[in-house]
């Protein structure tokens, strides 16, 4: 049995409580694993007398996190503050600087600086283990990291954000309102009070160009993504969905396209029968679509304590079985001198289906202009719904639903564009972007 | 830079073949990601005069595998020639014993001899890497070994033969009989001309052993398998369990209870709604079941050259990052010698849900009797259908189908059996047991 693992742990949050209260109450467990015990020996948060439900009687505090993440008494930091810039930041510098191996679950942090991180790391020989960072407990990193070594990766998609998931699974299941989905996914805790961060896409962001950088060998690239949140999806667009056979989620995709990477987070139609399109409530999901294993999914918790500190214990538990020697993988798949620039595909020439809800004025023509519009821009339509009156319509309107085959984003944009100028609508076109498994 | 890997191949079938192509295809990207060259430098086959489509001229060949497998020449040896016993054992074993790591597809040896090797190759200090072995290309095996570390596993559960899941499938979609779907699998080469193997769920029961030494921390225990195959699951059975709301998949299920490990394979009977119903033809699936993590699922496919070479090669690059000094975790995640001996729970004493087709005479009295019987067992009922006569049957038959509450084996066998004696059956009864995912 060798020398146990020393962790110092940057943050006592709930996900820090999790993993220093784990790493106490399985130890035996987790010595027989790493065939060495693994001991939290340092913590360091702002408030040292709060009760966090964890015996810290034997684990020295720092009231300074940059002194623990510079200390010789630690083999490995976990960063755990949170932030892409300050203390987060700081800390994970300076203790891979000084040869400390890093785990952190922080995605705005890597999203912005994970590159010249992985240099630090790959110049010092130590690991940065990131698995939390992404889909919660779900072992994506690995997976593509690892697993997936010598695969070219075509694809990636999934449901990265829990909050989403949940407030669009209960609009379909109990006929809720956005709005009303929100207040409950914020009594429940699973949406924060400014909820922004979550809806509007910004957390699947962080998340997807992390996933990005791996799965194409491409540095990372956040201010590429193209983003649009659920705020804007109505019942009405649940509802047609599931009557044309696909569900809405939001989806973080990137995909390799002849110009360039692709990478966009938007409401998306996924087919009913699909894998993915029955991962529901707070539950996250991954597909990765390569050429020699074809499509591999992980679904799982995305986020709670326990289930990212699992994640953040199999990081530790990687660099405990680790011994001195040896030499890890590089941190985003490839060497990070060796990613290549990020060649962005324009938004424009995506090409897909759409799902396309028309309010329009019930007056003769309307249709058949909307029909011409469609046709003027090459777009040909694999489904027409044109629905009596609902409930709660204004009077003497109704609702054209279109389903297009695959087309360009140029050319919807324009359809609608016209459509819009025509004068026959009566809301904002609502236009969803649907998303195929490979074998469906 | 470092030196390069030297990997020798037994066996060049499908994947073997496979493996020295992409191998040879993706060096580039191998160098990259694994920071030195993975070069095949031996094989050794039955036939050398063979076109395999792949190029051997500058690769050494060895007419026997076994000196291939101590020879110096190379670092780790892949072992794909299959078989429980014979020459695939005797290599592994002399390879390991001669320092070299080893990667394999081999199930059934593992199955039978995955302990006696681990503790070979831990003593060694070499690695074991059989990501190939169960599930195809799905990286179960990385994530119960190296992911899910620290975690407590309660249950697992797959669809682990695609060859019963792609019959299934089309038997539910395309309303066809099971031999016509059998025939059908054949064709297709996704059954074997002598499919015993697969549909009687043998091959399940192999990749499962493996699964459930990695989940509890035990020595593989085929023998102690509870094992029925698909062969028996009619048309009719299929639509009922569509009918309620379920599919039927062959599943392997492993689970601790109060009294021991329980082991089985068999058809059983899934909320449609749930995630693993979606999967289809012949794609696998496994969900673990953890404490800290909650419920894992990972879906791919399951054969396939390429895909099983990927799971190959991920093998191999685990073993090509890793450098001289280097200690991986344990080849069943805790050291062999520590693996706690298996204890088995009884399957009469297995609790869950069931599923009971009965095909009884069109005579007055028979439900009562058949609810009585239940009744006398303390079994409750969730669903009763009572179906007018089918096309197909007998004139003066009607079906019976009941979906019990929780009850266990022992009931329901008594209760069948009692149901048999009383007279009014026509068909002997079928019974498929009922597995819910934790949050269904």
């Amino acid at each position: 049995m060798s020398d146990p693992l020393k962790v110092g742990v940057l943050g006592l949050g709930t996900v820090g409580s999790s993993v220093v209260r784990l790493l106490e109450e399985k130890q035996e467990l987790l010595k027989s694993q790493c065939g060495r015990p693994v001991n939290v020996v340092a913590v360091s948060a702002r408030d040292k007398k709060r009760d966090r439900g964890i015996n810290l009687q034997n684990i020295e505090w720092f009231d300074d996190p940059l002194s623990l993440a510079i200390s010789d008494k630690v083999d490995v930091i976990v960063e755990l503050i949170g932030g892409e810039e300050g203390i987060a930041r700081a800390c994970v510098e300076s203790g891979l600087k000084k040869g400390h191996h890093v785990v952190t679950a922080n995605k705005a942090l890597l999203a912005k600086h994970g590159v010249a991180l992985a240099k630090i790391a790959e110049k010092k020989g130590v690991l940065l283990n990131f698995e939390a960072a992404v889909a919660g407990g779900i072992p994506v990193i690995k997976a593509m990291r690892e697993s997936l070594t010598g695969n070219t990766i075509s694809r990636v998609y999934g449901i990265l954000n829990g909050t989403c998931n949940y407030i669009l699974t209960r609009m379909l299941n109990e006929c809720m309102s956005f709005k009303d989905c929100l207040i409950e996914a914020q009594k429940l805790g699973y949406a924060e009070a400014d909820p922004t961060f979550d809806i509007e896409g910004h957390d699947t962001a962080h998340k997807l160009a992390l996933l990005t950088s791996l799965a194409f060998g491409s540095v990372i690239s956040l201010e590429n993504i193209y983003r649009e949140g659920i705020s804007n999806i109505s019942l009405a667009d649940i509802q047609a969905a599931d009557d044309l056979g696909y569900r809405i989620k939001l989806l973080g995709v990137a995909l390799k396209t002849h110009t360039g990477i692709e990478q966009r987070v938007h409401p998306t139609m996924v087919p009913t029968s699909s894998v993915i399109a029955q991962v529901q409530d707070v539950t996250n999901a991954v597909s990765i679509q390569t050429d020699l294993l074809g499509d591999l999914l992980l679904s799982g918790p995305g986020a709670g304590g326990d289930a990212t500190a699992s994640a953040v214990i199999g990081d530790i538990a990687d660099i405990a079985k680790a011994r001195p020697g040896f030499q890890n993988g590089p941190v985003f798949g490839r060497p990070a001198v060796m990613l290549n620039p990020y060649k962005k595909a324009r938004m424009r020439a995506h090409a897909g289906g759409y799902f396309i809800r028309l309010t329009v004025h019930d007056r003769a023509g309307v249709f058949a202009t909307v029909a011409k519009r469609m046709a003027d821009n090459q777009i040909s339509l694999e489904s027409i719904v044109q629905r009596p009156m609902e409930k709660d319509c204004l009077p003497n309107t109704k609702t054209i639903i279109l389903v297009t085959h695959e087309t360009t984003e140029a050319a919807v944009r324009k359809a609608l564009l016209t459509i819009t100028e025509d004068g026959h609508l009566i809301d904002k076109p609502q236009m969803i972007r649907i998303e195929r498994p490979s074998s469906a």
